[in-house]
């Protein structure tokens, strides 16, 4: 009998879900608070991110299930032993995450983060010309399902989308060139919007440059959804006051929470929300990560194989 | 041979593409400022808008073409004689206030107007759940060539549409029902957003009233990018205050521009921008008045009917 311990903040509908997919586990519940030492201890299976470091005290962990799609803190060594499995949530953030990233390259776009300056000082002003989603040429650096899901928010609004993903493969719907990675070089003049969903892995540490964003046109807005570890921030700052390109929106930063005396905060061309684009912001998350955990509960009580499976070498579901 | 009087910011490809429309006719041009008498009394025809009250010294007159889709100070009684053509620049608008009012819909589900505010005091903070475009009911008003833009917008996001305009007729693409206005008050409680796009004519002012604020949903969204006449100002911030409804934002407002003193500009929940969604902020906008303008000034030398007149009666394209 596997001792299953769900650290999410679950409804009755949800352990009734879970407790279906896992029939014949014993399951505890924390409500969304970390788990203490003993139920660290006895459980085989644990469903939700609980915090890195008290890992160590989980000596019976078969499967960790995490409701986060990111695993960076999971997969440093030695905070999982070897053997245990590690599944994200790959797939529940799509639409928040996505939906999130495109409303703010809208709302830069539009201007309309200048416009809410103006209106709290209480001006009637003209901030001048604007663009259009329908005339961009978008780059979707990182086409997983959050990169897909914007690539298509885009194309559905006339853009058009180039994708860079690692494992280029057939070109999806909604974009209409695919590169690998090694084209990023060569891609960032073209586009008009360059929207990074990275992981945040040994590859996509700083990966944005000065020298990548002075390839970008000045007129390019930058969104950066993914980890705020692909950008550092004083080369973000520089970018932004040197008008190497016209704006930016980050829902993550480098370092995170991002501190109060940070000159990043009030960059007039600088969009920033506290890394709340996915979480459980939008309900519809929270319901996907359970059903993701309980197909793979029901999976891993029939012997059968995990989703999301995360790979230790490169934090990317495998 | 007609005198036509040039009052729109032209540049040299402009000034061609009207010389050949209106080829034998002879051309003033102002370069955008208002023109002065000796222009006004000798012009047949007028293109650009000028100030309404200077029409009395345009003596020859007999067509203006307005580089506007509003045409509220020109049907004005006394304003253009009898028998003067009045013709306006609908459609041009289309792309560029659509977009304004999507991407202001997308800033308000996902609270980026919140975010840009505690950005602005260095707060990373969370401002709690959104809401997804993708399972809004998406009411509406004033289905012209603005309004079904934005339809066709939301629908793409996955919205579920509901339309509202004076003649239905057949259920456009992009729309999922189709009504006519006197359905107003029942629509109202099923929408998750309500966007309106109404000219300012005797029919639409002060149109959303207490009661209909009251009827909406109380997580409903209101977006107004039509006349600032159609809401006013003390009611909607009842209705925001009150939270008969979750968010605005309007593009217009009454009276406009909005008194430095006034308390909407400190509204939380409302977003202001001030009349800039139209104009030629979207640099297409401008190409697509000239062309109106010159398909228009082929016709009328052609002796063939206008497009775009307006109907003084309601103000309305004919």
């Amino acid at each position: 009998m596997k001792h299953v311990l769900v650290v999410l903040p679950v409804e009755r509908r949800h352990r009734e879900k879970l407790e279906r997919a896992g029939s014949g586990c014993e399951f505890v519940y924390t409500d969304g608070s970390d788990p203490n030492e003993q139920q660290l201890a006895s459980a085989n299976i644990i469903i939700g991110n609980v915090p890195a470091h008290s890992l160590a005290a989980a000596k019976e962990l078969e499967w960790l299930q995490l409701n986060s799609a990111g695993a960076d803190p999971y997969i440093q060594p030695g905070v999982l032993p070897e053997g245990v499995y590690l599944t994200n949530a790959t797939g529940a953030y799509g639409k928040a995450v996505s939906e999130h990233a495109f409303a703010m390259t809208l709302m830069l776009q539009k201007k309309l983060h200048l416009y809410r300056d103006a209106q709290r000082r209480s001006y009637w002003t003209d901030a001048g010309t604007v663009v259009s989603m329908a005339d961009a040429v978008v780059l979707v650096v990182g086409l997983g399902d959050i990169g897909l899901r914007y690539a298509r928010l885009a194309k559905a609004m006339g853009a058009y989308v180039i994708g860079i993903r690692r494992r280029p493969g057939a070109c999806p719907d909604g974009v209409d060139e695919l590169y690998s990675p090694e084209k990023l070089d060569e891609l960032l003049p073209r586009a008009d919007v360059v929207a990074s969903f990275l992981p945040g892995t040994a590859g996509t540490g700083h990966l944005y440059t000065a020298q990548r964003f002075a390839a970008m046109k000045n007129s390019a807005i930058f969104i950066n959804c993914g980890r705020g570890s692909a950008v550092d921030g004083e080369v973000l700052r520089e970018a932004l006051e040197q008008g190497k390109i016209a704006a930016a929106g980050v829902d993550v930063t480098d370092p995170e929470p991002l501190p109060a005396d940070s000159p990043l905060w009030q960059l007039d061309n600088l969009m920033i929300t506290p890394h709340i684009s996915g979480q459980f912001h939008l309900p519809e998350t929270f319901e996907r990560i359970v059903d993701i955990a309980a197909e793979n509960l029901s999976a891993y009580c029939a012997g059968e194989p995990l989703k999301n499976i995360v790979d230790f070498e490169t934090g990317y579901r495998r």
